[in-house]
């Protein structure tokens, strides 16, 4: 089993991480408090971090931190230098980026890794981001377009040295082997180029691809050339028809489905018992109860009373409920409201969250990785901590052991590079099968 | 004096440095190696270290490392983790970057480095560069009319969360003050976004601006927003005449003209005394002989024969000599001739180079920086090591301590942020003079 830790923000992916007890309040730009998250997860030989960026930046940033780190590059740059063997995955938008520098940048952050760098290659979708950089948002054909010649140049830009010019021998002046650094000269119809970057191989060759989405179009993009998919999926059916998706589309493009590993998203909230949990969720979330109960009504069909939250539904309510066919989250939903949990305790549960919710000790993760496992829904997990500064803590300290002792979760790093730890191929330049 | 140092491509600025007894060959990409020479240069007390990027990045990569570094905002993050007061000043290009990305990127830097940020904004002219963007360069009325506006966006990015703005109060769950971040709405005829950035101010509110070039153009550039000038002179002279053209150019912007400080380069060979330092800049540079004695020949108008570079310049040859009007380094040449050095010895003091050359024990460089400095030439030097890994220590070593014993150079940093050791005024968003 494979696991990713998102970052995020530095504070947590709940609303009230930032306003926790022990939580520095400018955790978004302290670098001593990021980088001290990114340790926590190497101390759990977590396979690697993800930074996203890009969309859904601003939230409400008067009452909350924006959803995603400052400024990605720049921080996995910095945690290259005070980690040893964790991979470092960010965002980098394929609609908003001039190749040439994203090409350079993951490639640097690469080599100065040494072999650690992941590329999440995702277009980017929403207006306000397209507004940063006074544009519009192109069509969903131009921006596939784009990413798919963003990839090949940018991979392209990252073989355009010979694997083995660069011999540097101060003995005989040769820096370079002669006429191996060239140029690519590719013109797309997006993006263009002439290289060469000047950058050597880092030790596994380049970045690995990304890529998150569940689109037809994500499933064409990764399955030709993404060796992780960050993925959404609240059953394990829906992962699974995903993940076959996904290795059915590496299949079309003559690649091996397993040098694609899917990913799922888990929050967990990790406490000594289930009320503690709970608690700690209430305490993260319960400012967001009174529209939670609005929506929750409609996932189940029935009226709540958003006064009332330390009722649990009613047997009439129960019996009236019907989960929304048009959330998927809904079913899990009437399962917990049917277990007699009040209502504050039904929200507690994280029902209506981005992400399947574990509330408990660290077997209550275990077993959920474990059931999705096992059931061939993923190959992993990429972790939303609940608050970063001591949720990774527990997560490392309660869950990683239990999945090790379990036999699904490694004991040790495999190797020195992102790709001989996720047992990925080793690429340099464009994969000639693609 | 204000000192600067120039950190390049991790080896130094001779064509041999790479090469050299005790360099590692892989300092290009060797973050140990480039951290250690920020390091050093904080020791000294240096203001800040230089990182251009852009043109010439390739010169003949067979034979010489490329000219600049692999990364220079991913080395600066890096560094920003592993120092303490040293600024950090890279080039970005105004002509091929996207003004969102890169405002964040320098912004992101400020906050990491606590107020240590300068962006060296300059266009970019080279066919060479704009081909790794698939473009032409654009007119040069183009290329100023976007840095114009690149720096005003960038600013004004900068400036979008107001000054107070970020309250973080954990308490009452207030994150930022309401309506205090704004979107900044700028739309250029090269150049727009909505905004806002979302970053903090740093401790010196936003990074420095400084430019580097001597047209007009660069004098209307500088003078309207920066407070640095990376420049570049033979003689006092020049760079007197330089200096009063970039202070009368921010005079004309209705700024004070002791806000913008002009630098000089400065090549400086360290070493016990100055036949140490021909040898050491012979087996640096013998290599390029053969066609620096064909260039000294227009330089002096003399015919020179390229295989007795033991050999001084005959009396006939002196009195025929007439220096180049075509080259400013002319006159130095001939004075260096007219002292009786063989010809090899003419070469190895530099009189090619991009910058004057001192070499010999430390007292070399201070005498030289004192005479421009007191004839008001300077506000302060970059300097260019022959070669990184002694060089910068050499400078610290030997030529910082006679500097500041003759009162010339501080003792100590005078603030935390790179304003206030340069003595330039805070800035935050878009100064309201220009």
């Amino acid at each position: 089993m494979l696991i990713g830790l998102h970052l995020g923000n530095g504070y947590g992916s709940q609303p009230g991480a930032w306003r926790m007890p022990g939580v520095d309040p400018k955790s978004y730009v302290n670098f001593d408090v990021i980088v001290k998250q990114a340790q926590a997860a190497e101390r759990g030989k977590l396979h690697f971090l993800f930074l996203p960026d890009g969309p859904s930046v601003s939230a409400d940033v008067e009452t909350q931190p924006p959803g995603v780190n400052m400024e990605v590059m720049m921080t996995l740059a910095a945690i290259a230098r005070e980690t040893k063997r964790i991979g470092l995955v960010a965002t980098g938008s394929t609609t908003f980026n001039e190749p040439y520098n994203l090409a350079k940048q993951f490639k640097a952050l690469d080599v100065m890794s040494h072999g650690r760098a992941g590329w999440n290659a995702v277009t980017s979708s929403s207006e306000e981001v397209a507004a940063f950089y006074g544009r519009n948002i192109p069509s969903s054909e131009d921006r596939y377009g784009r990413a798919h010649e963003m990839v090949q140049l940018m991979q392209a830009l990252w073989g355009s040295w010979g694997k083995d010019a660069w011999v540097h021998n101060q003995e005989s002046g040769e820096f370079t082997k002669k006429g191996q650094v060239r140029p690519i000269n590719l013109q797309g119809q997006f993006v263009s180029s002439s290289g060469p970057l000047y950058i050597p191989p880092s030790e596994q060759g380049q970045p690995v691809i990304v890529h998150a989405g569940g689109s037809p179009n994500a499933h064409e993009l990764a399955g030709r050339f993404a060796n992780v998919v960050i993925g959404s999926a609240f059953t394990i059916a829906d992962a699974r028809a995903q993940r076959a998706a996904f290795r059915a589309a590496a299949a079309r493009y003559g690649r091996d489905p397993d040098e694609l590993k899917f990913f799922a998203g888990i929050m967990p909230t990790i406490a000594k018992d289930k009320r503690t949990a709970l608690d700690r969720r209430i305490q993260l979330t319960k400012e967001h109860f009174p529209q939670r109960v609005a929506y929750l009504e409609r996932m189940l069909g029935i009226p709540l009373d958003s006064t009332r939250l330390n009722d649990p539904l009613s047997p009439a309510q129960l019996k009236a409920a019907r989960p929304s066919r048009y959330d998927p989250r809904s079913s899990h939903a009437l399962t917990i409201a049917q277990e007699g949990w009040s209502l504050r305790d039904i929200l507690a549960h994280g029902v209506i969250d981005y992400h399947p919710v574990t509330v408990g000790p660290g077997t209550e993760a275990a077993d959920h990785m474990q059931k999705w496992f096992e059931a061939g829904a993923v190959d992993g997990f990429w972790i939303l901590p609940d608050v970063n500064v001591d949720g990774i803590d527990a997560f490392v300290e309660e869950v990683v052991p239990i999945l090790q002792a379990r036999g699904l979760f490694h004991q040790e790093y495999e190797g020195k590079t992102l790709r001989e730890n996720l047992g990925v191929p080793y690429q340099y330049g464009v994969d000639p099968r693609v």
